[in-house]
């Protein structure tokens, strides 16, 4: 019994190192390659540990780093879907549901219901923890993109209403987080790096 | 002065993008290219959430889990050192301890202070929480060596005796995992993935 939960949870291990092979949009910051979920996933981590502090609310570190942690465990088997993507954005919500079912199906039952419990508070947020990590969540693109001179936001056509719409969520979750990454899309628009509508 | 404080919180967070060019001997599961530090890291954090009930002693998991995401930010500046690697290794104590000047400088002094204490307690494994991330730290590259038949240990020449030399260690943070492990060693080694001594 005690070596079937060891076994699933390894199983569960195994499985997960493809989020290392699902590739976003965002290149990486010395333009070598894209970012890939696993690696972003990461970064939201570090992210939680330094800037907790600058949450809308208190909030639980520990919360938000697990809830980045797992929060795109479900891409293992739905993908990645780019945030500017309405198409794929309409239907993501039952793809994910059902990937959610299968990956977290994997672990024993009390951690699995755990993480599926965490992916969900996420979605949702409707906790401080699950805004303030929605908000690392658009943060860290943001970051990439402007080191990047907006090389996926010209990649893919995306204008400077368009990032201001998909990332003013961050407010919620950190109204000074979003005073910093509003003054840098709107420096990107400034730059060239990003293109005003209208223009 | 609070404005500051953000301004390096962020450098640092841009900084340590570069993890996810860092390189490792270890193949991804699915063969496609190395595992990168940062990746490896989430890994390494998400095992934490799902295998502390096997620690040897009671551990802190957030402890644990901090400590195993900052565990490689020195290799930003440091580069990853083989652990099969001697002559890398004599020298990686000091080369590290320089980058941790560095990439821990970045940040301000608290939290600074904070990720190096974090960084200095994996390395020194004097703690229970230290001993666990460890272990995690050598159990995930065999599962990837193993699912990938060995392909670092036969590319690189690592044997049986000095798998078991450099793993071993995972017993002082979980004896369960270590079991574990071991059966993976053995069987790898009657698989043909790994060369026995003498043979």
């Amino acid at each position: 019994m005690c070596d079937d939960r060891l076994a699933r949870q390894m199983a569960f291990i195994v499985e997960i190192d493809r989020l290392k092979s699902v590739y976003r949009r965002t290149l990486l910051i010395d333009e070598s390659r894209n970012d890939n979920s696993a690696e972003h996933s990461w970064h939201l981590a570090v992210m939680a540990m330094i800037l907790s502090e600058y949450a809308e609310e208190p909030v639980d570190a520990w919360r938000v780093v697990r809830m980045v942690l797992v929060h795109d465990l479900v891409e293992v088997y739905a993908g990645d879907t780019f945030v500017y993507d309405k198409a794929a954005s309409a239907e993501k919500e039952a793809r994910e549901r059902e990937a959610a079912d299968r990956i977290f199906g994997m672990l024993p039952l009390d951690q699995g219901r755990e993480f599926r419990t965490l992916w969900e508070e996420f979605e949702s947020r409707r906790t401080p923890e699950a805004r303030f990590a929605a908000a690392l969540d658009r943060v860290q693109p943001v970051l990439n993109n402007y080191y990047t001179k907006g090389h996926a936001w010209k990649k893919h056509g995306i204008r400077y209403d368009m990032v201001i719409e998909r990332n003013k969520h961050i407010a919620d979750g950190s109204p000074t987080l979003w005073k910093y990454v509003k003054a840098l899309i709107d420096d990107a628009a400034d730059k060239g790096y990003l293109t005003r509508d209208g223009k």
